[in-house]
């Protein structure tokens, strides 16, 4: 005889799991590498997900790929309640840290108690940026819009007057994750950016 | 000093990281869970890799959680390639294996040679189903289509004019990954659907 199986625990998972599908619907402002639409949360985490299975290798500190993995997964699915706040926009982003915050009550509360506690005990992780495994996904949510922008043509800079400088600054953690990646995205996303006129050449790096 | 970056490796393994964006733009028959559209690929796999972190604990067998996830990552990347097979398209299936496997040759030989054969291991894993976390990824893989069509109100049934035989003829491996989230599929999307006359009802089940 199986044991008993606890269906007001899968009722909240199945719950949760139905409630997340919203994140394909949250639009980001990074292009696709064609330029054809800009992609959405769950096509951006999907696509870390795997960049870490790959680059995992490259972490300044050695890292838990599972953990840094579900971190990424898992890191946007607030803004199915609080909205995407565009990285260089810096009104929202002062009323960021409190729409968020409720946000993550709302939705990992639809959880049993133990994965919501999981949960939550991961965005914060990732928030905070203080465990290698953090600082190694930042990296990858730094990283990866850097290719889709520089492969669409700039698409995004461009639409938004994006200066190499502002992005350095939204960077200035990736190094932390990964030196050889940081360097690597500087050096075949960024520079050749500049030199195309897709970003403003305002300062030298 | 740092060890000696090899750029060659990096080179390749972006190459394949921009190669799977186009992922984003292969298109399912299964709606989101509104019906505003259908999904795509990466967001599919997005929702099954989250799916294994919180229900993972119902595999029938004890299951790498890691493995499995990467498993459901990567598993219709080659469909970048071949195309989107639809699961009740008998003409399409016959030629499905044949454009598949060119289309895992073509893909993950853009990698490196290591995590080239890792990839092609992976997905011959989950194609060949038998092991414990590729019976479980294949579940995911049954289940989560059958949530977002009964959520929708079974758009993608109707709209093909599916009976309730077909998917459970198609789901005729879902229990050797997971009894329980099998039978809770068939009592919460399948028997709703049935009586709200969104699948035909041409079994008792």
């Amino acid at each position: 005889m199986d044991k008993a199986v606890d269906t007001k625990r899968l009722d909240k998972q199945f719950a949760f799991i139905k409630e997340i599908d919203k994140e394909k619907q949250i639009i980001r402002q990074t292009p696709l590498t064609d330029g054809s639409r800009k992609e959405n949360d769950a096509e951006h985490a999907w696509h870390m997900a795997i960049m870490t299975m790959l680059l995992g290798e490259y972490a300044n500190d050695e890292i838990d790929k599972y953990r840094t993995m579900c971190m990424l997964l898992i890191h946007d699915l607030i803004e199915i309640y609080s909205g995407d706040t565009y990285c260089y926009d810096e009104t929202a982003k002062e009323s960021q840290r409190e729409r968020e915050l409720a946000a993550a009550d709302k939705l990992f509360g639809i959880l049993p108690d133990d994965q919501a506690v999981y949960m939550r005990g991961l965005w914060d992780e990732f928030e905070e940026g203080d465990t290698p495994e953090a600082r190694f996904a930042r990296t990858m949510d730094r990283i990866q819009p850097t290719l889709l922008n520089r492969s669409s043509g700039g698409i995004s800079w461009l639409e938004h007057g994006i200066a190499v400088s502002q992005v350095l600054r939204r960077n200035n953690i990736s190094g932390a994750g990964s030196e050889v990646l940081w360097n690597y995205a500087k050096e075949n996303f960024l520079r050749p950016a500049v030199e195309d006129g897709q970003l403003k050449g305002d300062v030298n790096f």
